[in-house]
């Protein structure tokens, strides 16, 4: 083989390009991508979004709710859209948020919100990295505003230092509206290198990235300091509804939740819940989130306590949870509807749809935590997920 | 509102009821649901993966190649199918793939294989829980006839024992052929655990899972023992051809890798290489997969050196890859043929899957890996990522 | 100066090349070291614990007790020598053995027990050494004949393997009867390395230690799979009595746990109880272990219930508890004679010690897990710290 | 037995008390104390550090150096006190020292310094939690006030907060001059939370420690923060003098640091270098640290070069060192010997002992690390550690 991919010389996002690849695919694998080649948009909206297009994956979408959520941006009802292959998922989180529901909502708290770049700045040794840690201090106005210069939205917030060896790691931390703002905080993060290098000559070198903005990937300083929104999903679920919804008995799942928490300390887990990524990845495929961010975003802190009247407070924080309502695959056919359907899509809809992501996930959690203990977890499987092997 | 999802009294699984169910989300919200309702495929292939289904999501695929890999079954090009969203991803693991095709192509082996299922098991005390531990090894051949009388394919290979307080953690690894393997584990293990409570009388309650299968979580322990494959990729890149084609230098390259290992070591990467998440994720969804799972899959171990020649050594090790070729999603129309285009599904394919991902992985890494040494990677994401703010 | 520091040429171990020393050092910084030089023992009983011995430190011990523990082998009850210089310490665990004794001892469980050592060996690529692998699996019962041959006493138990890149880490789990056993393993696993080598010429080279063992580090994989012993220590205390000994109040004591295990998980401790480290290193340096193992040994897993009675179940499991009886430090002098206080001096007395450690470290837990929630805390450390700013 | 310990009415600190109570345990146990009945200070010198005295242990000091450290305080050779039981440790660090010296010595510089307690508030739910965070900074400059309103020494440098479900865990950062400071911080942070509680009435409740501290613990926090000082060492060693002097190949030294670094990263280990616990435990129990501290202070970050020389540049830098000169048990006997030994007892010199502890730590390193690749590691175990089997 080792033919090239057919490429168009004017127009990359056509459907005749796209067809012309998949035609190209054929001749080489003998294998028809008919339903891959059956999309409804436009290839024109496509730029900035994928190369080499040959058409799209359809991923089913299950509804979930009324999910009712007493947030600070979102309020009232609405339904979710779940894009997932997994069978019982959505029936899962649909049965937890009809608890929740019942329980009178869920309550969303977002505490912070930073989206980071992190360089790192060698040197001769490592004195010479602590004294350019005072400079880089000192200079904080005009390193903001150098930053700022190459975006309207995003904001330079602070700059976290970490010293080790002959480096200095520093954290750029921005805010940036309603993006994700990965790409925002690169751009800026590297006209600040350039100024800094241009005023600072004792550097040897620096690169704009090692491993502390931890993109894509999971880390501790993350679960600390937040990547993304750091979003509370908190409800107190009355014992008679739980007990009588769920099938269950509430002193058996509270002390399976005390159990797992040890269990996941032991087991060295960065969520010491049920399973948050189940809700988060359907969510973010639906919605055309960054899909791989669900490594960080699948990080999450759970606390519980029977309340004096003996009812069940359940509450999870996503320490990092990175959404969108603007910019990347959020203005794509399908996926903008989906942001439609929550009231998401745009401007000055990203706190609001964060807090919807943390609400479905605190259902999820009530749902696969309940189930765990009655064991309908496995029946639910065979009914729902009967292609599951 | 609080109206309820419309459910079919007959079959669930019919056009017409989701078209009932999009109707009714835009009496409930005003939002059409256009582009969701537009697929190629009847919804009766949809039990077991959805539930409410309503439409699809449709997520572009990029096509990237050819991808040379030298595994021990999955040998010669392949053109990669990515699901995603993000502008610049298939661009730049296409970079990867061919600075890695002139180099020879990428070597992957399989070490590893197993599918957790992890119940707890509750004492009067720790002295109770330790000496079940010793039954249990001594049971293990009845306890292995108990698993595999549920499953064709499941096979129990070894039950690892993790003791606390009065609890003994069990962890039961299957194999499971070409599926994932959750459901199957979950249901074989029930059974187990329904049969070591008939002939166990002094366990004082169990819980079939503990956060110690660390389902949709990232764990340490999954990164030790692995769930799913544990597949490493690994190439020699000649120095001459990383330089040329990726516009930089080797040495520079190498420092960064370094510096990228002690700054991921501090800020607690589950992860010291580039971005692995993002080529598995596009992967996953374009294929069927529980993606989910990306968050146990985005574990990784880099190792690299400077040969003696002066040349690039680079390895990949991802320890816990969970994937199908067999249930789950992967049988669903476009994710059908994507699996297909790889010569990838159905039965037997399972280890071709995951080599294919893991060479994919690796391209990435060096695509990226070069280019933040460059910067080309800011002025690529302005080029390809125009969407993305 | 630069002046080297005077060796003897016939027996270092006197009274005599300790004082010359001293004066040595008196010439080249005018410290007198008298107090240093007041030992009350023989030097001749030195070697194999101290080079260039020039006199001692003088640690003060102070008496807690008596500690009431229900063990397999440690029964009853025994004073506990502390060599600390923290005010409050010997108090605070005095504190803690009243409220156990009276609650009726500690029950200790000793549930594993190994010492590592953990070679890596290097092929020419990961299929390589996934075959060594299996190699290695093939010869146990030789390598393990190999390993015996170098001592009496240390047992090869098994052989964990992990696979990264194109590297194989063996970990080799030895039992060492009442020593610790570093140095015992170390000698095995080298004549191990040295028989692989010649029988197994694929390998390309090998490092006898590789970060696998973690030897004086604290890591995940010793947490899991235990390095030195794993005791469990668990009470049941009545909370009449807790309430009333520790002026407190148990619902406050059992929320302040729960706090704590979730402010742990976040800050990424590797203990979730209150200091353990204290208690173990007072008696490390009391009776003469290995004190730079109080890096594994301080790791810890803690479980509490509130019992259908009302009462306060609370155990502390310490997975790495690097203990001895017999070589190293244990025949000193005052160390001896502590040791022989517990009755733990010698042969087959090393589970003995290691569960008195246990029931130890519980004391402190819940002496000082009340006093955080009481704030006797402060108040006593100003009472009886009063040298401690 | 049960028998109480006896306590003097009058003066609990005298030789006479310390006598009655050896007596006693003679009596309950049958056996001697003799060698730890063998002081050679006044008892009266002790309140503050121990309670319920009896004796002590003497640790043998061996002597290694001279050291030669090019630091910012600690300048020139020094002969380092090592206390310690473990044949080897001195002869070790002795024989790296001889290395450094030839090389020019280590360098060390201290990058940051802080002293933390860090109590948790409690709200009815994560909004309440998240307002507080803002009163806390806006208040920040009263609450240091109340905080240094009891200490003359400790200065309150920032806060870190720290949101997860409905509680703010706050992180306050004191210097502490001289002084470890553990004590100092706890005094000052409960009169600030005793003001805060008067002054926010919507608190539910608080604790004055919530395990973000994480006194006498590793923790992922404390690596990234630091808990004490933040010291890094560092030294180039040329090429030649490493390899006659440690009989060993500089590439094969590398590589081994090279696969270490992956091992380390994979078994989960919180130092990915040799043994600094082992140098770090040896001095602090000589100079009267509080030397449970090392379970903090054993966390290390090692990065190294080839420079382009072909020389090895090797740094290690540790997070959070835990040291004073002042206080504790700096000023007993034999531990202010060793202090004045070093030039570093009392006030004004607490980093002057930090460096020499960071550069005696980098001497080890380069010991073991270079023996491990030689294999002289076992041999010299062999000669020197006779005693430990």
């Amino acid at each position: 083989m080792s033919k090239k991919i057919p490429r168009s010389p004017s127009n990359d996002y056509t459907k005749e390009i796209a067809e012309n690849r998949r035609q190209f695919l054929k001749e080489q694998t003998n294998v028809s991508l008919e339903h891959v080649g059956q999309f409804s948009f436009e290839p024109s909206m496509l730029p900035g979004n994928i190369e080499n297009f040959i058409g799209v994956t359809q991923v089913p979408i299950g509804i979930a709710g009324p999910l009712l959520v007493n947030g600070e941006e979102a309020q009232g009802e609405f339904y979710i859209p779940l894009a997932t292959t997994e069978g019982t998922l959505v029936a899962s989180y649909n049965r937890g948020m009809k608890l929740l529901r019942e329980s009178g909502g869920v309550t969303t708290t977002i505490s912070d919100d930073a989206m980071q770049r992190a360089p790192v700045f060698i040197f001769a040794n490592a004195r010479q990295a602590r004294e350019f840690g005072k400079w880089v201090k000192e200079n904080f106005l005009e390193i903001k505003k150098q930053a700022e210069s190459t975006t309207k939205v995003g904001k330079l917030r602070n700059i976290e230092q970490y010293c080790a060896s002959k480096f200095l790691f520093l954290r750029f931390n921005f805010t940036t509206g309603d993006a994700a703002g990965q790409n925002m905080v690169s751009k800026a993060t590297k006209v600040v290198c350039d100024w800094i290098r241009s005023n600072y000559p004792q550097i040897e070198h620096h690169y704009l990235e090692s491993n502390f903005a931890t993109d894509k990937k999971h880390s501790r300083i993350n679960m600390l300091n937040s990547r993304g929104k750091r979003v509370t999903a908190e409800a107190i679920i009355p014992r008679h509804l739980l007990e009588k919804m769920m099938h269950t008995n509430l002193d058996l799942v509270y002390r399976s939740r005390n159990i797992s928490n040890l269990g996941g300390f032991l087991s060295g887990v960065n969520n010491n819940g049920a399973h948050s990524a189940n809700g988060i990845t359907a969510l973010f495929i639906a919605t055309g989130q960054d899909v791989a961010n669900v490594t960080e975003s699948s990080a999450a802190l759970v606390y519980v306590e029977i309340t004096p009247e003996g009812d069940y407070y359940y509450s999870i924080t996503i320490p990092s949870l990175i959404v969108a309502t603007y910019g990347g695959g959020t203005g794509l056919a399908t996926q903008k509807e989906c942001l439609e359907l929550l009231g998401c899509y745009g401007k000055d809809k990203v706190n609001k749809f964060a807090e919807i992501v943390a609400a479905t996930v605190l259902c999820g959690e009530l749902s696969l935590g309940t189930a765990i203990v009655s064991e309908d977890w496995i029946t639910s499987h065979e009914q729902y997920g009967r292609n599951r092997p």
